[in-house]
């Protein structure tokens, strides 16, 4: 029975382990410096339109945001993000363990509006004796699933520009956010609207891997990456991963297929009657089942996460799709729910 | 032209990269906790005859020793290490970035005794108005390609046991040392006198990976992980590649040609009179050559680094093997050496 | 005209400084270690009966706060504390600084209870993707000037005892809430129901200093101060202040003063008609003003801090009496408002 | 009999405690920003002739170091400093826990110069994998009692502005400095030579302070002050003591007087054939003495401390007066010292 626990269950994308294969005896310096880190960072400003744009790949998504926050804050800043946020909520602290506070808004569909930035910022008072909030943190997809449209990142991007703030945007999912109905965001606009950004390859048909885009470029990155164990030695494999998931728009294209697969999950559950307190258009869905309902599947063997309980009976779970998720597999669920 | 600059100019050994293509589609559990890492971590205690030990799989150096520091030292406890250690130099302060000292001892050979473990510890008077030395960092093989024997372990877990201190092994060219001329440890050895020490997969047929063993458990142990962003999502790679290095000795005979090659170097140079300060059994060799040789072998495009300047016409500098340098690039090298 | 800013507008009480001057030129030796500190240490753990608690003398709240917390958590361990808690909101992120997350509950009367500790708790997982919250901090009197009663404290020990969690106290304000009307807590029943709690000298007598309680000593607390800088080196000085304010109960007297002003004023605002949206028995009064009236008292040269706008016309401000607040300002001052 | 252990064994000089004593009632505002420190701040850029610095007065040496290095540095960037250094040995890894590594040279005389800096930044490869040192920390008086002269600080100067390092002395001694005999150092020329100096209060006549000057104004220092625990509530306390210092010239009175004493010690032990390893025209003096005699001054009860042992059979020692000491305890202790 399949798992929908998560986007990173199996390893790599074929085409993606195939290029490690092809170029795995060949002889490259270290430390990301190589020819294949260089060729991706290119294709990758390519994308973006971006050709001042710094490209850095980090092997996670944790690491990623650590790393990132740590080398743009001032030690007496302070990061905004939803309550959902990653940041805040499944990283056993490490941005608090660099540091650094997170101040949180509550926003049900996981998204910060500008309003909710700003909400966050009149609780400060701009003295010595509190944090002065500087660095936005958002996610695309958000971590309920939900995406950001052109309008509503480009209204953050003014508020960032108002107060002084710097924005960040996750990108552990935008290849699922980036292909999902009703996404009018590309790279070209995730550059220009962000001063920092990345692309996921973890959750999306690498064995690993985050591609860092500063729009902002910070001359001493590499030493923040360094200095918390995140250049990876043999750092090509990381560059031979983006470039055979970018070259060709393969990224996109299987993230296209996940999305595929988590709305026939969607439609197919809505249609039994069951509600998704949040409307997702992207790989992760979020349905509210009864508890026997769920028993039930578990005892089929289907994997899946826990989300929250609703009410003594009911729990909300959390399905993913990913690249790789066979359209028999959606099927033989929906079949099996149908069934309880 | 062969470059011998690093053990980690490649990608994996084709074994290890097959066990990853063979598994690639699978489903497993993320973080570590799946079948492969399970095995993995079985396989591991049971080589070392240590099946109280804990053993986790980490990306990088770096990363595990900073990890494995922060995670064993109270804020006001220090690291004693060689002033060759590679915490010390070559980690851009990544323990510090932790809170934490590192207290030096000059050592030549690269290698702590006793002696100067004690010279450290009676330069603190053990008040509060000074950092208690409290965790023995040492590497095998050495940042200068030496080795610990049996016996000189010992007299270092000895010195531990007086003294209350935590040794900590760093493994990163463990197989080369393992497998080096002179050589009496093996891994129970390893596990019975250390505290924590690590099965360096990055530097010998992995594409990436570490694995810790932590003789003493500790219970939050993956919680610093985390922490750190140094938890690998798709944790199972670790797994395979560790399945695959060890379940037949592959580790070891790969190790032992690595070894083989670099000694073949040494010899060859050696013969034509050139003089190694310090003398390495091991897959790292530091010969001191004219500065005129080394242009003319950098200029035949052989890639190796630097070490130090030795004076004003001579420079030692570092020639390392691995799992895939083929002996005649080996060869190839040291003809083209005795015509310079 | 008098300033209610605050508890720390004036220096010592006289006879405080009067102790100061007499010992002024004796020789003791440094860092707290002298035969004053140790006096006021045995007194402190007689007026507690908790002959086995460590006390230790800080200079000043956030210092004590973060050496406190930073000495009693784990790295992935974090705190719990009212949205409005001091650590929270009003110390620049000093306990992120030392690395660790602060998780809050909303309490609108600045209480912690047993339910919102346990809304914390159930909103982390107890996997090493999240912290751990374990310590759980509250203020006696609130930031917002409530008081916690025994029944109340007993709760929380029981749900801390229930839980595992360390309970701390901060007591920055710990005179006023141990004479405020209402108050059925005294020192013996906070070291028995805490893990850690201070006795506030700076807002109530003295120059500076907090007396750190430690219910459950630990033996390197004194390397988490140093390392800190919070160990003062002329250390008497805190010994011989706690003394001169303990040994004959002028630290109640004095926080009985400024309760008396404190309530003199809440009477004669509340018998004009200003509402008071928190009922305070201590030494920080929070009336709801008209902002015209405001402007008036400050144009008259009154000191006092805005809390909080309430609505476009009226401000929550915040008027704090001490242990030398006259009662003829107190007189002038609701005489003139009475005129607003 | 009296104590040579230190200079902080006595509380504040007459004048200062009298200040604050007149000054005890007045209502001022709170953490530094009222009118003592504000006029003490533009004392001290009077005295200095530096009328663009900025003045924050703290109430420790350890937390004046670790202020100002964190305040300073970026995380990947180091210290450089003697290997006798104040935060290299004595603060309990205070500038590691703040996350920077200290990097050391030998200096028998305590002093950095141009050559060992420059031996410091040679060791550093000024790649992301190690440090970069930034910050040149220095002592004067040094913590063996040796000065520095103008030209050794203008060399040192100019070696910092070569390399782009910033330049900090640590002045908890700095009135025993600027009066030693060979001194040619005023607070102008420190202000010109260095980009932040601190006035030492603590150790020279003030109950507890620091005045940190920093020629090179930060304009968040408050906010790492505040996040560190070191903006003291009552802050004009530290306004009021450094203007009774300062104000006409008391600061370098009590200092000459403090190294007229330690002047008559050294010359009196050498008299009788003490060997000094150290020559110090300033307050502390480091005589080697056989440990039969060291015993026979315990048993008559002199205070003093064992710098380190010289053979088994000989102890140097500190011997350490202040501006309280009176003449005739320094000739009481030679008198005994002649009769060992």
């Amino acid at each position: 029975m399949y798992s929908f626990r998560n986007d990173y269950s199996e390893g790599a994308h074929p085409k993606v382990l195939q290029a490690l294969v092809d170029t795995d005896l060949e002889q490259t310096c270290g430390y990301g410096l190589d020819p294949y880190c260089l060729a991706a960072a290119d294709l990758i400003r390519d994308l973006c339109a971006a050709p001042e744009a710094d490209v850095h790949f980090l092997v996670g998504g944790t690491q990623t945001n650590l790393v990132t926050i740590a080398a743009t804050l001032e030690p007496y800043e302070a990061v905004i993000a939803a309550q959902t946020g990653h940041v805040n909520t499944h990283e056993t602290g490490a941005i608090e363990c660099t540091g650094h506070k997170v101040c949180t808004a509550v926003a049900p569909d996981g998204k910060l509006t500008p309003a909710l930035v700003e909400d966050v910022l009149a609780g400060h008072n701009g003295t010595e004796h509190m944090v002065l909030p500087r660095l936005v943190y958002i996610s695309d997809t958000t971590e309920v699933g939900t995406i950001y449209t052109r309008k509503e990142l480009e209204a953050l991007r003014r508020c960032c520009d108002d107060h002084g703030l710097f924005l960040f945007l996750d990108g552990a999912r935008l290849g699922s956010a980036l292909t999902a109905q009703g996404n009018d965001l590309d790279l070209p606009a995730l550059a220009a609207l962000t001063d920092a950004f990345y692309i996921g390859g973890t959750k999306n048909g690498a064995l690993f891997g985050e591609a860092l885009v500063l729009t902002k470029p910070n001359a001493h990155f590499r030493w923040y990456m360094k200095q918390r164990g995140a250049i990876l030695a043999k750092g090509r494999l990381l560059g031979v991963q983006f470039q055979a998931l970018l070259e060709d728009g393969l990224y996109f294209d299987i993230a296209r297929h996940a999305n595929a697969m988590a709305i026939k999950l969607r439609d197919g559950i809505a249609a039994m009657g069951y509600p998704f307190p949040v409307v997702s258009p992207s790989n992760q869905q979020f349905p509210v089942l009864p508890n026997e309902t769920i028993r039930k599947l578990q005892d089929m063997s289907y994997g899946f996460e826990s989300d929250h309980p609703v009410d003594p009976d009911h729990t909300c779970i959390r399905l993913v799709t990913s690249w790789s998720t066979p359209e028999n597999a959606v099927e033989d669920f929906l079949q099996d729910l149908s069934k309880c």
